[in-house]
């Protein structure tokens, strides 16, 4: 998968990903309408994988921002900056994404200062428009721009709350991870070893999450599986990789680091 | 409805909207006494449509601005630039609307920090002033000019209150979800589905909002029943593209999306 | 009332107020003393319109600053601005209120960053002195200058108090809604209604003040009063007026606005 | 009095000081030893005259800060100003105050940045240097430099506290309400009315002091009763001038107002 | 140990390290599958030295930022710089890494800003870019550059934590206290001391480190059993030179210095 | 004492100090070992005077930093100023004393932001290197330099802790008043009054420091019994200069008041 060094992100090659639902499908057909789109779940689950192969079927530019506690709406929206003692204005990547009719994926949102919420709002429903304040403009996006946002449910707190008002404007997906067959190909494609040790990691994977009730923060993603087979290909260990990819990764905890441990030992 | 490339919105076309009280009818007797005006409601219930239609009523343009946690005095009154060495002043929205007599509406006003509040209280009375301390001048409004602010009480609290100094500066609106006949015809023509299904999703929309005491944060508004329309008619399946539209967008708790699931099922 | 264009406000024709006790002649002794006064009272209770009163009376211009969370002490004093290359010094209000011997009005003083109520400190004792520390330089007030600020007791709190050390400086005054005659009669000549109208509204405000004890934050002021009238004159029916002007502007609360409705349909 | 308008006042006229105890003298001798004092006690008995009074009897202009919440080390000890696009350094009134050998004044020094109470260490033991960390310089301390700080216990919290490291620096003065007959000649002296009247005065301050652990945050300073007298002696009725100048500056709490009044009206 | 004075440093020597698993080989084969790594352990135990042996053995330039409360993404990526009245891109630690094909390490990342956190995102995962908004650029690392962070579980706590969307992204070890013929070893070569005496020291901070759940906050490092080793070696009593490193240097509290002071009695 | 005007301080006359145990011994073997030092220990009980004399015998220049709350990385490693146009680089103290090979004391560490006391740590442990992020610098301490902190144990809180991967870093000092007739000696040398004064002093303080336990946040200092003896010795009765120097300075407490002029009382 090569890429143009820009943040517009030209996905040239078409990206893996293998459908759960109907959600490419509803998402491109939200696109046709002008509607917004949240994706919702865990981490590394594959919302960006997702996002790259919907850039790549509606031939779209994707710019990607990851969003922060310090993130304002200056860094979407963009800033003067001095230049030869003028004061020249830089657009951000939001703005470029709406001059380009480009796809702009705000990853993470509610990681974000609660302007940057809001100054999506004339974005995000019929107006599909984008005030620049300090330009004193406003850009009417072509319909060719799409905006998405994800968050993740997990994380939800009092604080980082998706305000309704945010949230009624998306079209909503739920992602989690793939059904065993699904992951088990996946790790095998993108990390080269062989389908029964595939399915071992993704047995793993599956026990972990399991866990996520008896005190783990959360379960083995499909990357750390990757992760692991990428290690093992190498020459590592099973049960070595999978100590320093999946259970040291996942958790501090000395009573949960041995109880994950065990479940390696009872399957490498 | 078209616009012109700038913050103030001339509204071109008489846009759509179904009158349930008098409110048009007052708001515009309180522009002709110079009284600013205040509309109070849930989300997507129709207070920016409101305001579309009362600026081309009036025949004024429509400043909008989206306030939040980090919006200043200084984003609405403007503030200088450097320009070729020179500090150059930059009218904000607010100023602009004053000077040449256009409607200014901040939208969620309690989001914005308090001082945004406060220095529209001279603007809010009988003095109709806007004082620009950083120019060391004060605007008298023209009787075009209107100031009006919104905010959502079911978001109220403690700290996001909007004080009675401030308050008692306006004539208020209660906005609501429209009565379901209105509603119906509203999703009808905004989505362009018949009129049976429009009903349908009114009927849906109703069921969520008496799940609001139940747990759920907030029923459907109408704008997502728009969204679920415009869907259906591009072919996704009703229980699909309400499950996209409403059921994940509204919520996040699985308990939740299992009784909305079934409103569906029970509907479609 | 017409008004120059600049942050010092000169007050050409008599401003309408009826005196209740003495306040206006107390207050000008205290000027002719040098004492700074404090005013303070309920929200839209006449403080502002008295302050315009004496400024007429005193034939001194009036510079108003309504305060807030960020006003800092550079907002009052002034700034260095960047022209041409050069720092160029900048009077804020109170600095130029000093320099042209006006009448400074501090409006919610309590509002304010700390350090605006502290630099008033020498100004408001018999120094009469406005130490500007970023020019170097010490100005001594003319006899004609006159500091005034005001604030609500009922909104007081640890966090927003006026210290000691800061009301110990001021000739105080205690203001209120005014007595039901003279209330009627400012209502009936602001909004140009007949005097039994007026004198219903005034029966209806003072209601809503005997509410304040049972969970209503504040009682309708004056200001409302002369809302609903204007309304009215206009030809909106009575009832409707003060649900748009008084109702639904005090209150959220769905039993406090039945209770409102109620008392408006016994007296309408 | 006159002063030249510099922040660095010279007393040219000998301010009216009745000494309490030897606190003039043993402020001097701790002046002649190189040794900087604190001065403590509630507000308005007399802390910054005593320090013009010193300041005279030294010879020394006398710069006086007032400290606050936002007063930085840059605002005591000196800036970086643009002037034609170079960086000029400004000093700051204890640069200043140590490079003249004046005697500097830190008026309710708890209310500052922590760093201001740091920064004067150095300036405040053996060392008596001042570090100017921007210009890479250390001033030492002339011996016609005093630092003299202030603040009021009662206003002591664990967030505004001084600390010991701060305190175990300076020669201390616990400073109180002057005796009833020196507290009546002074109010005769300052507001030009007659004995009986003076002593009137002070009998009700004393009673309003009294009340301080009954509720009363603070009792009736010096400084109120000659206001009081002032507004007297220019014609206003006793009753009415203690109400305005005492009673409402005193107190919001109506019971601590009525129970005030009486006071006022056993004595008018 | 030579290096240049530039912040990319260049291990010249072979760094003392003793593998205690597998974790350089480990290590590596990460690096040579474009993995980034995360180290976890307690102060002093030589996570900062196996970095330099890592960078030592993969002949790449190590980068060390120690992060803090107030590192911001500038710090990392770059900031503009006014040179000449033109705005000069400087390329910050994290960029020059990414450029130059470096190993960049962030020590104690959870110190940080959450923004630092989520900025390495896109670099720590499969996509391996640093955008770098404000030029509007992505770099794409080069297969030499490598990623490593470091943080200290027992520092952990729900504000400083290290989120599951970051942590799943690492290859992870966990470092300890080194066993005691190891840890001796260590000791006698950084130290200069016999053998008999380093077995004392490792003795010494064994029991310290036993102490830690009877209220001792981190038993003693490696590194203060090396600075006693130091000491002893100029010719400073045992007893004397482990009061200094080790029994000032863990605690404050009177009773536990005791308790450790009894333990350098029992050994020397 | 002689000191020349710039930040970095050359002790040319020896400064009188006693030794209490081997603490310039170890201090001076630490600094030959290249190991930084941390003094512990309450106000006024001879930390600077102990770092001025071990700078004195060290003949190295002694750069002192009082840290406060506001106190950044840029205060203590220097920053970019604009001059001419130009942005120029100018060193902090920090980044002098490394380059000269001086002795950089940080007193009051723990009072200093955050990123203060993680800036120190490379330069801290072996690697004794300074990283300028901002000129893309790392300098390399010449073994001339010399790193101290201080502290003050009493203070310690949860927000004002010195982290152990700080602390680890340091041998370290505790400090405490001295010995009685070794400070009867210090007080009789430093303020010139006679033993058998001076010894009665000591008394007076080693009384109050018994009182820590009742009350009282400290005992008097040394320091306080210098500032008595001069005071004294300029012909204040001693009970009055007590009174001054040390009983209204120790406490604002009524009670604890009484208390310590009783103790003076049954003194002189």
């Amino acid at each position: 998968m090569k890429k143009i060094a820009t943040a517009a992100q030209i996905i040239a090659e078409k990206p893996f990903y293998l459908e759960q639902a109907e959600e490419l499908h509803i998402a491109k057909t939200a696109y046709h309408n002008g509607l917004p789109i949240l994706l919702k779940g865990p981490t590394g689950c594959g919302k960006t994988r997702f996002m790259q192969r919907l850039a790549w079927e509606l031939t779209r530019p994707l710019i990607t921002v990851s969003c922060h506690d310090d993130l304002s709406t200056s860094d979407l929206i963009g800033r003067f900056l001095i230049k030869g003692g003028e004061a020249v204005w830089m657009d951000g990547p939001l703005t470029k994404a709406v001059r380009t009719g480009a796809i702009c994926y705000l990853d993470e949102i509610v990681e974000a200062r609660k302007d940057t919420t809001v100054v999506i709002h004339p974005l995000a429903d019929d107006r599909r428009e984008l005030p620049i304040e300090k330009l004193g403009e406003t850009l009417t996006a072509p319909p060719e721009f799409m905006l998405a946002i994800s968050y993740n449910p997990g994380y939800q707190s009092v604080l980082k709350d998706l305000k309704q008002s945010t949230r009624q404007r998306f079209v909503s997906f739920e992602f989690n991870y793939p059904p065993p067959e699904l992951e088990a190909r996946i790790v095998r494609e993108e990390s080269g070893i062989e389908q029964p040790l595939a399915e071992k990691l993704v047995q793993m994977a599956t026990m972990t999450r399991s866990l996520k009730d008896s005190g783990l923060q959360e379960g083995a993603s499909t990357r750390l599986l990757i992760h692991a087979g990428k290690l093992i290909r190498s020459g590592i260990q099973p049960r070595t990789a999978c100590k320093a990819t999946i259970t040291e990764t996942l958790t501090d905890d000395h009573e949960m680091l041995a109880a994950l441990e065990e479940i390696t030992s009872s399957l490498f």
